[in-house]
């Protein structure tokens, strides 16, 4: 039965996160839809993270095992043009049995944006957090980069959180200007896996920083104190991102 | 009376362009009703550029004369709490009686946005024009950059343009793969004024020439030949936004 890889860009404002639910539209919910109809049968299709409700993706990617004959373009074009048009079916190809979107990941890669200044942009509005008045970059830049490495980050983690472990690795965690505007900050996040809420309390945390409300060198003990109460405020859904998935170079396989 | 300097952001997507019509929504229109509003008195609000359709703006400016007592900071409040979402105003600054936003003006700058590949971005759908396949950025910036220096743009040129003479002077004119996404082009032209159309046509003609259809070096004898029959389609509105509105420094100016 044919394993399909499936890269997937949306803009999450009109739904409640990936995950199906009862009675409302989910991304998830929208790519089965699609994929039922174009492969004329029901399918399961399974992501590679739980984006919540508001957030965006320009790279989240789901498994789909189906007992359809697939040609994989002609798949991708059907599904796009069934999709609605904040949903965007980027690549479809064929992979082994093995792979599993969310099992196989070895990285994810998130993406924060928040605006400063008075009044929002009317480009950002969905699409970042607002601060009303000018951040400290330095200081946030150098609070985000304190969370590199292996920790323990139960101060950052959803009170809901039903993951095995606190215990994460952060691979990369940089706060910049953008290129693009002066007044847009971007705090990019790579880690193994995260916890529930992981990067929203972590950038809700950058953003006192950048008030000057928590010093940046306290980020340290926030972190060791293992205490969600330590951390700053969930910053809002709308500002993250999931830029993309990471998984080993995938091995060659059998067609069909 | 004093005289006002409004920089105006806007997502153009909802309005029939900046100039006000009968019985459609612009943003002249929107600005001048709010400005109504709050100075509870009729104006004028005069824009540096008349932005078609769907054309986006990030510093649109407008001069508004008023016989109202003004606290400039106070008014800048007032308007976005009455304008739209979509529409922003930026800063309110007094300026000396002989400035008008148009006749003072002394260089614009637009940023024509393409986005390549399928399916279309979501996140660019009503910000980029959208074409399939890969693009030749080189030949594209190639062409541009032949822009530059002082020409009759009459090939680039709208069919009811009404500007006294064909003669304009471009300062910059650059194609560039964006530092935000690989699969964005940005154009970026700066001139002292443009003709109707003209930077839509420009970049209609530049996608030709990424397309292969138009040689880069082609441009010149498009330009010479002074015929819009020569040169690209016009790009859509949805591309291209108006990033700044270039003036003299202001001199200073006595308050009231």
């Amino acid at each position: 039965m044919p394993n399909l890889k499936l890269v997937i860009e949306y803009v999450g404002t009109a739904y409640h996160g990936w995950q199906v639910q009862p009675a409302v539209p989910t991304i998830q919910g929208a790519v089965q839809e699609a994929l039922g109809i174009a492969l004329r049968a029901p399918v399961l299709a399974r992501g590679a993270a739980r984006t919540d409700a508001g957030v965006h993706a320009r790279g989240q990617v789901a498994s789909v095992v189906t007992e359809s004959q697939v040609q994989t373009s002609r798949l991708e074009r059907s599904l796009n043009a069934i999709l609605p048009a904040d949903i965007a079916v980027r690549s479809v190809v064929e992979v082994p049995d093995t792979f599993h979107a969310r099992h196989s990941a070895r990285g994810r890669i998130y993406r924060y944006q928040i605006i400063e200044g008075e009044p929002l942009s009317p480009f950002y509005r969905e699409f970042a957090a607002h601060y009303r008045a000018r951040l400290d970059v330095d200081a946030m830049s150098e609070a985000a980069g304190a969370l590199v490495g292996l920790h323990d980050f139960s101060s950052f983690r959803a009170a809901g959180d039903v993951s095995d472990s606190p215990v994460k690795e952060i691979r990369r965690s940089t706060v910049e200007r953008s290129g693009e505007r002066e007044d847009l900050l971007v705090y990019t996040v790579e880690a193994t896996s995260f916890l529930q809420h992981m990067v929203r309390n972590i950038a809700g945390t950058l953003i006192e920083v950048g008030r000057g409300r928590i010093g940046a060198h306290e980020i340290v003990s926030i972190l060791r104190g293992r205490d969600r109460r330590l951390a700053g405020p969930t910053a809002p859904a709308r500002g993250l991102c999931l830029l993309e998935v990471l998984y080993d170079r995938l091995a060659p396989h059998g067609s069909g």
